[in-house]
């Protein structure tokens, strides 16, 4: 439905003294990504939380194929892949970028809050905006 | 088969802008509370590297249940409740202190990697010291 | 003038792959006692939130001695030395538990901060503390 | 001597319950722009590693002047303005790149060391490179 590319450097301070990215680093490799997917489509963090739309997340999952190293450009493909009704899913594949081994693959899962902390149901600025995309 | 608890509180450090502790943070915990599990049943972390032992993640996964918040005290309740073969899970739940109620649970799966970043099968210094805690 | 002792411990999480604490994680560290030796004093970092004080850092420095290591316990001395005027000053000494050896020093200066995210004088609930303190 | 900007943009995970950026985080903006600049004359940080040198933080310093925000895009200015001898000095200043206000600057004083962690003198790999610069 929906696929955004995200490219991310690893610096020192994603790494452990296995000489790898650390597995909780990668969460904030997808939080990046999904941002960026969200933006580009005119559904930016930011923008949401100005209209007291939050987006907590409820379930992460993250499965780990290959290390990463200091310096490697990662590159995070990010999709929504379906319609959300309750909860919002988002998908992303990491891969390197020089000869595009998959590294690691995973998902968050989303709730819909409002501004006082409540949990609410699919708001209309994003589902309208969801489906102006699938046409 | 193992159980252990660890507290750890919540600072500034782990808390986004809607006042929750960060996503990513729970694995950091999940990470600290292993560790302690580990050390427990004397496979301390840095003493299975000295033997050349390495434990990468290959999994991780959590739900997120209730809101952490700044100042809290949380009970991580860390279980391995199966002998691994080829890869190790850990279990987690997180409370809170004052109150019991679940904030949040997950798991981490593990391969056995030795010195060399190669994987290896369940080495005989982990498998014996699980077997000798079963009887 | 008020001195307070945190431990804390150092997890994968805070090791580069020079098998050392990274730099920045001495700053939370920092965070987290001086939090506890404002928690010492009644002033809880919560409960002055929810008095409407802030106390934004404004500067923060930290001279590195000895390398910290996986596993290791880090006992960190904190202490407010002077009254606050227009902003605080708290200094930090980080010791390894086993043998008192200096790992670390530091400062953080704070800012008072209100609920509109304005800069303020002294706070008289702060003041008053810390005069009572020193009697 | 030398000078080198780096873009950084702020995500969720950098951002606190004041809604700023925390104050540790900039360390890693400092380390991401550090390295490019190392990276941009020929001195990048696994190269130097794989030569065997090793370049651990001795001091951190920084200044926060005004708040940075998510979504923000920051731009570090990053220098190298004299020749090291026992230790190297790197500067930074950090501007929000819409309207140029500089958000926090700071400096990083960095030893050399050898792959058995003994400090060493400046690497004739490093001031050579620093000498072709200034010429």
């Amino acid at each position: 439905m929906i696929n955004h590319e995200y490219e991310v450097k690893v610096y020192y301070k994603d790494i452990d003294q296995m000489g790898f990215v650390y597995y909780s680093r990668y969460f904030e490799y997808f939080e990046a990504a999904r941002t960026e997917l969200l933006s580009s489509i005119g559904l930016g963090v930011s923008y949401l939380e100005k209209k007291g739309i939050y987006l907590p997340v409820i379930t992460s999952y993250c499965k780990y194929l290959k290390a990463a190293r200091l310096e490697q450009i990662l590159l995070v493909k990010t999709m929504i892949s379906s319609m959300p009704k309750s909860k919002l899913l988002i998908n992303y594949s990491v891969f390197t970028n020089e000869n595009h081994a998959e590294i690691a693959n995973g998902y968050t899962e989303h709730a819909f809050m409002n501004e006082d902390k409540k949990a609410v149901k699919l708001p209309m600025i994003i589902s309208s905006r969801l489906n102006n995309l699938k046409k």
